[in-house]
């Protein structure tokens, strides 16, 4: 894996990451392929749409089809038919968020952390060991260790790996959350350590950067995981309403200029923009295929997207059912030079499968194109400008 | 309109059809496209398929989003986005087999003839003037006459229209057989009638041969509709078990060299197969992508797909789950071409959206590519080598 600027403005840097065989240009939006496949898209729509990076789940691989079927076919670009770069995750998110059976919605998960149990009875339970789970499909029992979160890593073959982390709900307190940023440091050196012994296939180990709403503990842990021989870094973790462009600045002065840092589980253009601006090279998000199955189609800003709407509109308003225009106008990615919005809200109505390929492409597009813009913004000093025609 | 036969081969037709700036070639398969899309796929598959004409239901259209707002755009091509021809079935047997708000399998519904009522309790009721029947969406009331049936047929404005039918049940006997085929005729007359005078897109229309099982009534309505001015023929109905090679049998000294006739509701592979043999030239069948979505993926013959395991395989069987081979190591669609079996086992199993997008899109590449080989087959005089090949 090699590393470099190519360029900053504003607070924003222009990169270029190289992994095997492929280029990225950051800054990148890294859509998410949960299961080996982003929901109602193909290998080739992945091509056409020019996605440079996916980030696929360690937790439902590892349980559906099981990360030794995958390491049988190859790892998980030969097992998936898509020819791109890939991240997973450690696993360790979805198995405090998934653990007690039902999905929860993000950073509302409760997890049981040793001797302190939640007012619901858990199904995960969290010790200095690692996280045990029980399978959200057949309710199978598991034990996510540092050592097994690499072993599976390995076995996925993604070129970005990370390292178990403890990710401390936002209600946790300093001494909890300390707690959490300890033991997240502990695993990231015997993820390191089995990572060095077991990597065969040259992949990259990014560390994650925890300590929840705490400066102190923010810069502690920066401090401790940018020391540690990783390849780059995520940040993770609860910001707090509002507080997530004040954690980033906290950590800006620990980013280095050799290695990435990536944004996990980024929720709003808005705060992707934004997060640019401090530093974040890339940045993942099921938002873009969630919202667009759910019949949310995000708008350009020439198109009056804005804050205020999110960027979006709902294509199942009633409204729509005659309206023969684009479904962005100002949005050149095939779907919308087809398509009519009243089309589109016809199928969502008739609840037909290509409703959600349509949304789903759509946005996906969208949100690559605008990582296009803010790269030419970037090269061109023009960052400041793209944020003030994007956020008013 | 216009079409011609190019060849004959063993009672199998090569034909052209032309349709406003469209030529088709016959025989062709007719996907369907119930609610003016194929489920999963988009126009640009469609395209890439080279599907050539496609079969949209007016039943579920003039529901939703209503024939008039299809109208407003310009009709089904302009509103659905898929340059292609289309057809649209009047109407008459969604009204009668949705009609008590269930949706029934093929063959199995009931509707009320008039005074003589159902075990069950029917929504549907049929008489001389037309159908009464409730949505399936919101129970409103609805008649279906065969003026109705042309007017809103002309408003989705298809390249096909079909004339309203009465489509007796399989159970019923000679007496009631009878008097469906008598309504079917005169119901045929109107529809002509009312064609005349409102056609203003160059639509043509297609009457419907009925008579169920009995010789003589087939016989009968093939001379009544086929001495009627129409532009096509479609055979409907009943055929039985194991009855259909035998009644289209009756039907081959009244086909036409000037006029297509269409297969309604075709099932089965092999069914395809014969009745080409027996003149027909188009055909529609939801089968490839309902079968798609159930997980069941068509193989070709040199695959090991043969009349006994219905030339599919069930890719959701366990046994797929390590196996790196090709969907169809036979078929080059682009699908079989990325994808191996275990990947597209591991879609299904893990619900992924995609995997209904593959196994539809392959499926229907399949019997757009038999069609093709059935094509060259006559062209070739080498049908009956074609038919021992696929049908053993």
């Amino acid at each position: 894996m090699g590393f470099r600027i190519l360029k900053k403005n504003k607070g924003a840097r222009l990169g270029e990451l190289k992994l095997g065989g492929y280029t990225i240009q950051t800054p990148a939006f890294v859509p998410v392929a949960t299961k080996a496949a982003i929901k109602g898209l193909t290998a080739f729509d992945i091509e056409e749409l020019a996605i440079q990076i996916l980030i696929a789940n360690t937790y439902h691989l590892n349980l559906r089809p099981g990360a030794d079927v995958i390491e049988e076919f190859g790892g998980i670009q030969k097992f998936s038919g898509i020819d791109k770069p890939f991240m997973t995750d450690s696993g360790g998110f979805q198995a405090f968020s998934l653990g007690k059976g039902a999905i929860l919605g993000r950073s509302k998960f409760e997890y049981e952390v040793e001797n302190k149990p939640t007012k619901e009875a858990s199904i995960a339970k969290i010790n200095d060991e690692g996280v045990k789970f029980r399978s959200i499909y057949d309710k199978s029992e598991h034990i996510l260790t540092p050592e097994k979160s690499m072993e599976i890593q390995h076995k996925i073959g993604a070129n970005i790996i990370f390292a178990l982390d403890e990710c401390t709900p936002p209600s946790a307190d300093y001494e909890e959350t300390k707690q959490g940023m300890e033991r997240t440091h502990r695993w990231a050196k015997e993820c390191l350590s089995f990572h060095k012994k077991q990597n065969k296939n040259n992949q990259a180990l990014f560390g994650i950067i925890q300590g929840g709403l705490f400066k102190e503990l923010r810069e502690e842990s920066a401090k401790v995981i940018t020391n540690m021989a990783f390849d780059g870094f995520g940040i993770g973790g609860s910001f707090g309403r509002n507080q997530m462009y004040e954690t980033l600045g906290w950590l800006q002065p620990f980013l280095s200029k050799e290695k990435p840092v990536h944004l996990l589980g980024i929720g709003t253009i808005e705060d992707l923009i934004n997060s640019i601006g401090y530093g974040m090279d890339t940045f993942d998000c099921v938002s873009p295929t969630m919202i667009g199955r759910a019949g949310y189609i995000h708008i350009r800003p020439e198109s009056g997207g804005n804050k205020g709407n999110k960027y979006r509109i709902r294509i199942t308003n009633a409204k729509f059912r005659n309206d023969p225009s684009p479904i962005d106008k100002n949005c050149d990615c095939k779907m919308c030079k087809r398509y009519s919005k009243g089309y589109l809200n016809h199928l969502f109505k008739a609840r037909e499968f290509s409703a959600y390929v349509i949304a789903s492409y759509h946005n996906l597009y969208y949100m690559i194109n605008l990582m296009r813009e803010i790269r030419k913004a970037i090269e061109n000093n023009r960052f400041k400008e793209l944020k003030e025609k994007w956020l008013g």
